[in-house]
């Protein structure tokens, strides 16, 4: 196997390198083992992926002086604070000390939460991430961005604490659902349609290899997009607005996600149609057709399941937390063109609406 | 009333001023109308505190957009996951945005909860600090520890998140307990004593007036001891070594505190029996014999109670959370000299704790 792709994303507090090939975990990994020598590591996991990708993290981590493994719940229901305080407790009883490191292998959730904890813990400990979705490869464990949710209120308690080093094994998403290597790779065209115009030509040439898993199309893809993000999170550490170009596809995605209570849509998928949204919309506002017509293009070969029949008011009043912030005019991140975007809240909400009518009716199943 | 002193802590994320006087809640202070002009604020208080100062309070934040009052358990019982996770839902409830502030109007506990919240909202809010005891005053608003409790465990989950500004008002000391204000003498003696000859000096000298809770000759003691720890943070904001020589007298505190579950000593007593304990382990360093009798000589015009009697293996026990700790030597910040001091690990584990046997001896009721 090659040798990693070695990415730096340099933030208020230093630097942070992410390791991006195949073959990492269980693999005599200097950096990690630097990162946890000599110190007592609590390794964060779910059941499931630590029945899959458990003895090879267990391996790379036997630099550590001991190594305390801590389960969570599967999925998002690992963000909650009773979770936190399970893990906070543990890491008490456990003797955890300032010098401990937290090492979170998995998704997204696993990430949010093992990052919020290792944040608030003695006031902030190192963390190591080793994502092992795609979705959390290329987004969720870049930019330092830790939380956890309360009911109804997601990420509303969390912190920004970067993460020490990233680890991002190609070789783990082998285990993926096709459909969960497809919502990851919506994000990735996120990024690059917005951000990087010769990223988004390299999506499309590859786009059958990613979506059929190929790592040897995946390692670079994966470290390309990394590139886009780790960039903007330079630039804007504490999301001002630059960070806020990420959130392309977001504002619909958010309100769909809403509405179905986060189940039936993966968080990807929703930003596909939250995307294709916000082209219909850009183009009201000078986006080129031809560019328009590429880009739903190549998000209607990722494929895309129907959505469900929502009604528009639930959809509507999902846009806003409340009628006063829709009345102060949503945020919509809107492509320009290829790797050109704009973050405007200056669209006509009844225009808005009846675009949303529309693209109900014709994305409904 | 003469205008408020006005110092400055600069941090890696900016600058907190810090105003010290009298008749500061109530007042048209601009700067803490400035915090919180045209935005939500979230006051967190408690009852007992709410009753004292809570209508002058709410009149200094009249510029908010909108004011939203929360109560917490007095003392340290508000700094549970319990009461953090109840402030977060409310303020998600409330419709709290990123640019909320919250202000936290109280002691110590009110303080490390309400920072802590601040810090962890929405990844991250704007506070204000608004101390009404003199501890809070002159050590816990300083430096931007937050942290909340887990049972057995103090302080074990917080954040560094720095105030936007603090507004110590001596006159809300007037309400308080002389107890209470001994306990804050102690912490200001603690500073001066270590880290600023001149600020001792000037405590002996105005010791009586400070006792009897003359505002006059609090507000100039106050300042000097924010100055004193102000410096020492902007040198180590996170609290590495230097910051440590703060913990003058705590090694001992806590574990006093600890056998005594937190009852039956206030933490700034618990200090001054610290100092005292420390001074006699500096005296076998080279801590100069009238320099140990000065600081006794201090300690003692303020008065301690008696300490309730106490097993020494419990107290042994205490000093370190596991025996593998005290056998790495504990840490203790011992007196150099008025102004000069050092943190030590290599005291031999007996001669502590002969030297804790007679200590315990003398001092018991």
């Amino acid at each position: 196997l090659a040798a990693p792709i070695e990415l730096v994303l340099r933030h208020p507090g230093g630097a942070c390198p992410i390791l991006v090939g195949r073959g990492l975990l269980g693999a005599a990994l200097e950096p990690l083992a630097a990162a946890v020598a000599g110190r007592t590591a609590f390794l964060v996991s779910s059941q499931q992926v630590r029945r899959l990708h458990g003895a090879p993290a267990v391996a790379s981590l036997a630099a550590a002086a001991r190594l305390v493994e801590l389960d969570v719940a599967d999925g998002e229901a690992a963000k909650s604070v009773r979770e936190a305080e399970r893990l906070w407790r543990a890491m008490v009883e456990a003797g955890g000390k300032r010098d401990s490191v937290l090492v979170a292998l998995g998704g997204g959730s696993v990430g949010d939460l093992g990052g919020f904890v290792a944040a608030t813990f003695l006031r902030g400990i190192r963390w190591v991430q080793v994502p092992t979705t795609l979705l959390a490869q290329v987004d969720a464990s870049i930019g330092g961005k830790t939380g956890i949710d309360l009911p109804g209120a997601k990420n509303t308690v969390g912190a920004f604490h970067q993460p020490h080093l990233v680890v991002a094994d190609a070789d783990t998403l082998a285990t993926l659902d096709p459909a969960e290597l497809r919502a990851g790779l919506f994000e990735m065209v996120k990024m690059a349609a917005l951000l990087d115009a010769a990223e988004l030509e390299r999506l499309e040439e590859r786009l059958p290899d990613l979506l059929a898993g190929d790592p040897e199309a995946l390692v670079p893809a994966i470290a390309g997009s990394i590139a886009i993000k780790a960039a903007v999170v330079e630039e804007d550490p504490y999301e001002g607005d630059r960070r806020r170009l990420l959130n392309f596809g977001h504002t619909l995605a958010h309100a769909l996600e809403a509405v179905l209570d986060y189940r039936g849509l993966r968080h990807g998928e929703a930003v596909g149609f939250g995307m294709l949204f916000a082209i219909e919309l850009g183009e009201g506002r000078g986006l080129p057709a031809a560019d328009a017509g590429r880009l739903r293009a190549l998000i209607g070969r990722m494929g895309l399941p129907d959505l469900p029949e929502l009604p528009l008011e639930a959809v509507w009043e999902a846009l806003g937390r409340d009628k006063k912030a829709r009345e102060a005019g949503l945020s919509w991140v809107l492509p320009r063109g290829i790797g050109r975007a704009e973050i405007t809240r200056d669209l006509p909400a009844e225009r808005v609406r009846e675009s949303l009518r529309g693209f109900l009716r014709r994305r409904g199943r």
